[in-house]
C-alpha cells in the first residue's frame, strides 16, 4: 500500500491557534498510510507579481506543494471569510508553471472558529479548489467551535467527538485520493 | 455641503496593478465633495491575533480608517477569491475595540481581473462586508477587464466607458453616504 | 410616527413549518408601527418568461410587493442554498417593468434549518439582493436550530432567546427603514 | 467501452431557452460513448415535505436520476442566483431514502444568463453539490451569453466556440466519471 503524502496548511498564524490544534491532531493520530507534513507560513510573505524569484519561505513551501499527493487545508474564519494566511499560500502555489503544483490533487477541509465553525470561510475555500482544480473531499466536513471547551488554553484539541470526526475525515482523503488515481502508477 | 472623507483600499500590491489604476483615476476625477485617500497597504503585516500592538504601518491604517466616512475597495480577484492584502487590512480593521472603526459606513467596491472582471471575489467581500456592518452599495457594480486595452502598460486606466462608470459610482457612494446618515448632524 | 408595511415571504410550503413559525411569531409579536402581512406562495407558480400575463395568484403576491415598504423574509435552507418557493416569488417580483416594485427597499432575514440555521442559504440570499438592490439589515441575523426543541411540533416557536431575536430584528428593520428614507416624505 | 448514461437538466422552462439549447447541442453532439436524456421538469411541482407520495412528473424523475451515472445540468441566472425549478429538481432527488439517487455522481455544469454567463448561479449550485455529494467538474466551466448572438431566436447554439466548449465538457465529464469508478465494476 503506498504512502500518502500529505502537505497541511493553517490560515491563522497565532502561536495557541485553534486551527493548529486541529491539524496536529491529524498529525499525531493519522493512519499509517498518511504522512502529514506541516507547512511553516509565519514567514510567507504577501504575493506580488512583482517579485521574478520567490523568498526563501514562499519556494520552500512551493516544493513542499510539489513534494505532496494531497492537502489538508485548516481554515479559520475571519470576518465570515478566508484568513490571509491561507490564501496567500494558494496563491503562491497556483503562479509556478501550468499549475502542476496543485492541479487534481485531492483536498481535505477542516476548520475551527466561532458559532458556525467556519463554514462560511469553508465555501469561500471551496469556490478557490474550482480555479486551482483540486478536488476538495465532500464529507466529512469538520466545522469546529473554536470558543467552547473543544480545545484548551493551548490550542489543543481535546473534544472526542472532533477528533472522531478528524479521524474519518483522514481515511475518508485516503480513499477520495486512491480513487482519484494515487497510487494506481505504482501498482 | 459636507466634504466626504473616502479612504481607498487596493487589494494588489503590484506597481502598475489595474486596480490601482482604477482607484487612481477615481482619485483624480472624483467629484468636489468627496476627499479620497489611498492607503499604503504594502508594509501591513499578516493580522496575528498575538501581536499586542499594531506595527506601525498597520497603526497608520487604522487611523486611516477611524478618520474615514466611507470606503472605496478596489478589489482584484486571485483565484476566484480576494486577494490577502484587502482582507488583511479589513482584518486589522475589525480588531479595533467595538468595530467602531467600520461600522454602518458605507462602501463602493470596484474591480478589474480575467474574463468577470473580479465578480467572484466582489461577492465574497460583500459577505465580507455583512459581518463588519458595512453597507455595500449595490448598483453600479464595476467589473473591468484587465486583460484587454481598458488599461495601459503602467496600469492606467483608458477604458472611457470604465471611467464614466467610475463617476456614476463616486456620484452614487456620496448619495448613498447621505441617506445612510453622513451630513446630517453637520446641517 | 408612520406605520411600516412590511411583506412577510415563507420559503417552505410544509404546513408545520418551522420559518412560517418564525414569521407568524413576528407577525404577533411585531411593534405597533409595524404593519406585518404574509404572503401566501402556495399556488404561485414558477416563473416562465412565456407567460405573457401573471396567474392569479403571482398577481396578487406582484400587488402585495408594490405596497410593502419592506420585505421580511423566513429562508430555509435545502440542500445548501435557497428554497425554491421563496426564490420563486422574488424572481416574479423582478420581473415587473423597471424592478419598481423591489428596488430600494429594506429587508430582514431570519431562517431555521439543520445545524447551521439556514445561514448557506441566507447568504446566497443576499447576493441575491444586490442585483434587485434591496437592502438586506445587517445584523441582527436570526439563525434558528429547526430540529431543535426550539419549535414544537405545529411548527410554532417557543424558544425565547429567539424570540427576542426576533424582537430586535423587527426593531433594527423599523430603524433601518426610518434611516433609508422611510417616512421622510410624510413628515 | 461502458456507455455513460447522462440525465440533462434545465432551469429554464421557456419554450426558447438558451439553456435547454446548450443541452439540446448537446445532446445532439455527444460523443458514442454518452447517452444523455434531457428530464422534462415543466410539471414538476414544489418541493414539499408533507407530500408523502411524490407526484407522477416527480415520480418519474426520479426514476430518471436513479438510472443516471451522471448529470449534466444547464443552469441560467435569476437575480444572482439558481433557477428554482433546476435547484427543485435537485431537492426532490435529495429526498429518496440514503439520498442514493444522487451520491457520488459525477456533474458537469454549463450555462446562459447575461454578462458573466450564469457564473454567479454555477458557483450557488457548485455549493448545492457539496451537500449532496455530487462531484463537479472543474473545468471547462461553460459560460455563454444568453444576449448576444450565440444563440438564434428559437435559442438553438449558433457560436462555434461554445459548440467546442460543450464537446469539450462532455468528453471531460466522461473522463471524469471514469476517474470516479464508472465502468470499472463492469471491466
Amino acid at each position: 500500500m503506498s504512502q500518502l503524502k500529505v502537505l497541511g496548511l493553517c490560515g491563522s498564524l497565532r502561536k495557541h491557534s485553534t486551527n493548529m490544534g486541529l491539524l496536529k491532531y491529524a498529525q499525531a493520530h493519522a493512519p499509517a498510510q498518511i504522512d502529514l507534513t506541516i507547512a511553516d507560513l509565519s514567514e510567507v510573505p504577501f504575493y506580488n507579481a512583482d517579485l521574478s524569484t520567490p523568498p526563501a519561505a514562499a519556494a520552500t513551501l512551493l516544493q513542499q506543494f510539489e513534494a505532496a499527493d494531497a492537502l489538508l487545508l485548516a481554515c479559520p474564519e475571519y470576518n465570515y471569510s478566508l484568513a490571509p494566511a491561507l490564501k496567500n499560500a494558494l496563491d503562491w502555489a497556483s503562479r509556478a508553471p501550468e499549475n502542476r503544483l496543485l492541479h487534481h490533487k485531492p483536498v481535505a477541509i477542516m476548520g475551527a472558529a466561532g458559532g458556525m465553525g467556519s463554514s462560511r470561510a469553508q465555501y469561500h475555500l471551496r469556490q478557490v479548489c474550482v480555479f486551482l482544480n483540486l478536488h476538495p473531499l465532500n464529507k466529512p466536513e469538520v466545522f469546529s467551535n473554536a470558543f467552547s471547551n473543544s480545545f484548551d488554553a493551548t490550542g489543543q484539541l481535546v473534544d472526542e467527538k472532533v477528533q472522531q470526526l478528524i479521524q474519518q475525515q483522514l481515511a475518508a482523503l485516503y480513499d477520495w485520493s486512491v480513487q482519484l488515481g494515487f497510487g494506481r502508477s505504482q501498482a
